[in-house]
């Protein structure tokens, strides 16, 4: 593909000899002949000097710091993640249902259902709806037109799935929330009688689970990003537009405004109140509502484990620390008086 | 549903008019007609004068709160469990061998094994076992009657599964345990050659994992309800009535007594003894025996950031702050007796 | 198997009647008639005086701490890790592809593979692989002789695994890693062009999910073992011979070198350099580069509930009682100078 064929594709502002041929997209340490990079953060504007790239994607502010061939654009990592999509479309999939499928419902032609998957009673899948090999798709569930579901993806009855959302390979959505009265010793299980119910442009990583309502709905709104390994727990609400890095979980009933963020193995408590752009730091718990915007953190800081080991046991004596300070305020307070 | 029919059913006492029609559960603030709610939280006592839901469960001492029809129960929150699994049924499944189903094993009749299923050799499902689309049963593997296994879970080879158990989809049961030698700078690998026995009455989430035990077995307990995404290692040993929350992570050989919990992301290292009625806290690494009842916590409080940076940065000079009031202290002695 | 057989098949010094027949392997407390038992902890020295093993295996100090038969071995940890594997062979499977199987490539005649398996196009499989039900192998995926692939692991295009690799049920190679460009509020998608690279005689637990890289590979380095339910994100690269406990995380772009340890929920931050040797304790999160070994720490000391809500009140005002500190030791300097 020819440079100017990307800018009149995706628009920007093409600087210099338009008829480079680019093959692929690389990094600007990396990149050589044929590919295209990109800049964004100005600790690497050093490598637009030194680079091989045949052309690079870089900000209004950056246009004459190279000379090669640029598109000039306000956003370069959202136009390199473009241009990544244009030279590298997904591989075209025979549009059909695979003769080992048990499909149960009827299906528009536009679907692509894979080798062992299951589709239940009264599906409705949207227009290239494609299930790699696999799925099961338990009855009632709706999924809406070009989501792409990877291998083995699990989806029990009633959920829906919206459109141009992509489930990845292990995932399990609609399971039972973790809910038990307690009798005496014994827990006595509640039915989970709510979906999940999954907005448009969502991805989900692999081998994340979650949960289907106590009574109401589990919803995960538009364009949220769940990575690998995180797990959802019944009645949580998450708003468009968040994301969640891996290993994350949220307890029951906690509510996430927009635009939030969640760091690697966050972990969050259940019946909070999380406001909009709240950003909790990886390996953070939240126990309480967070209703102002920000950057939340509880991390243990890492020390050499012997250098711990002191610090640690002295934490477990802060209290009485904090204790000793005061009274020895106290005795210099006495000892100022009486001088 | 009538509302006596329920009491003829489940037990409690009517007060009001029985003849009101049920028709499903809802929540107190919520519920309308056709529904039944409950009280257990006094915290929602007044909404029980704000309700529209048709009838509530209440205990004695909020018999006489409200007008409208209700049972009194000594455990509203149980009852309403058993009320939600009445009104909510399970779907009826065809007892059948799914004709894509690949089964090496004689089978009871009463057993559902659904598309894609895979069932090895001398395996002994008990009466009414519901086996979902792509479960894999290895080899001499047992499960006892009336348990419900969910699509694509596995199970390997002679672990053996109680009676009236659930387990959710992705779920891995008797996997390898982590077991290496190490021989210069590699490892070698242990076989694990104990299996995985799982009691009655228990419920496994999804995509959670329990290993095989390297020499013995691996031993869940009856009525242990473990939430989604949960690591058991190797010879772990989990007593009766114990529930864990989702993201908790079990070390090997580490045993549990009875009715313990462990709150959500819990982790708890290998080779610990663990009481009966141990709460671990959500978040809370255990690195040390637990033989007295009660609740542990090991949690950094969360702030934000800003005032989170400060604090474990101090916190890394913990110990030479208290050696600082050490110094304190014995100057102010001095100080003290030279007065 | 006579004790003599063993030896002679795996080597070690004999002493004792070499014509005893074993079994089984057990531990020193537990084992009886048949078994064979060992000795590394110096902590159980005690119980080769009471053991019923039929035989043990000892280091060279140890060699005249009993009178039972006993194989003389520099590690006996290792060698009983062989005797482990020579007592107890993998199945036999039979090398066939089941019918239920989809098969898109042309494969060598000593695999196996089995029930509703599917294996795309241009996949190769080295000799002896074994692929257990329901896996699905991606286009253009390569994997090496006698590896082993647990039933429902999903295998996404274009990986490549290497020889005498264990891959555990539920695990997911190749998923996009999580990469998005931000724009106004909405998150655009970096398609992921890397591959996941795994080397020889690697083992991946259950449900354990391995990104492909965005740009250039995730790499897996030989003999590295990764417990269950761990997250390795995308460009991570793992030296040889390193161990991961369950549940850990690491997140993009960190490089590991050689030999490094993670305990269980240890979380690794992305973009890091971790160097070889590096032990990092279970429950850790590392948020920095670690270019010398040693083990490092950071986990809140576990407490009774009550007092951990003292402690972590007073650490949250750290910093200030930090300053205090540091006040009155102002105030005692002057104190001391005017008297």
């Amino acid at each position: 593909m020819r440079l100017e064929q990307i800018v009149a594709q995706l628009g920007g502002r093409l600087i210099g000899d338009g008829s480079v041929e680019i093959l692929q997209v690389g990094a600007l340490s990396s990149a050589g002949r044929g590919q295209i990079s990109f800049l964004t953060n100005p600790k690497y504007r050093a490598q637009l000097k030194t680079t091989h790239a045949s052309a690079v994607i870089v900000s209004e502010k950056n246009a004459s710091d190279t000379e090669i061939p640029r598109i000039v654009h306000a956003n370069p990592y959202a136009y390199y993640a473009r241009v990544t999509a244009l030279l590298n479309p997904p591989p075209t999939r025979a549009q059909r249902v695979h003769e080992t499928a048990v499909v149960l419902s009827p299906l528009p032609v536009s679907v692509t259902i894979d080798a062992h998957v299951v589709v239940g009673r009264r599906v409705c899948l949207g227009e290239n709806v494609v299930l790699y090999p696999g799925c099961v798709i338990g009855d009632d569930v709706s999924i809406g037109a070009d989501t792409v579901i990877y291998p083995n993806v699990v989806i029990y009855p009633r959920c829906v799935i919206g459109a141009r959302t992509i489930i990845h390979a292990g995932a399990v959505i609609g399971s039972d929330g973790f809910g038990f009265a307690k009798e005496g010793e014994c827990w006595v299980k509640i039915p989970q009688i709510g979906r999940v119910v999954i907005g448009d442009d969502v991805e989900i990583g692999a081998n994340t689970s979650i949960d289907r309502g106590a009574l109401d709905d589990t919803v995960i709104g538009n364009d949220v990003k769940l990575d690998n390994q995180i797990q959802i727990a019944h009645n949580v609400r998450i708003g468009d537009h968040s994301a969640m890095a891996g290993c994350v979980g949220v307890a029951g009933s906690t509510t996430f405004g927009k635009r939030c963020t969640v760091g690697g193995a966050g972990m969050i408590s259940g019946h909070l109140e999380i406001g909009d752009d709240v950003h909790v730091s990886g390996g953070t718990l939240v126990g309480k509502n967070l209703k102002q915007p920000g950057q939340y953190t509880a991390v243990f800081p890492l020390e050499p484990h012997i250098d711990w080991l002191q610090n640690a046991a002295h934490l477990k004596r802060l209290a009485k620390l904090a204790a000793r300070v005061e009274e020895l305020e106290k005795k210099l307070e006495d000892m100022s008086k009486t001088q």
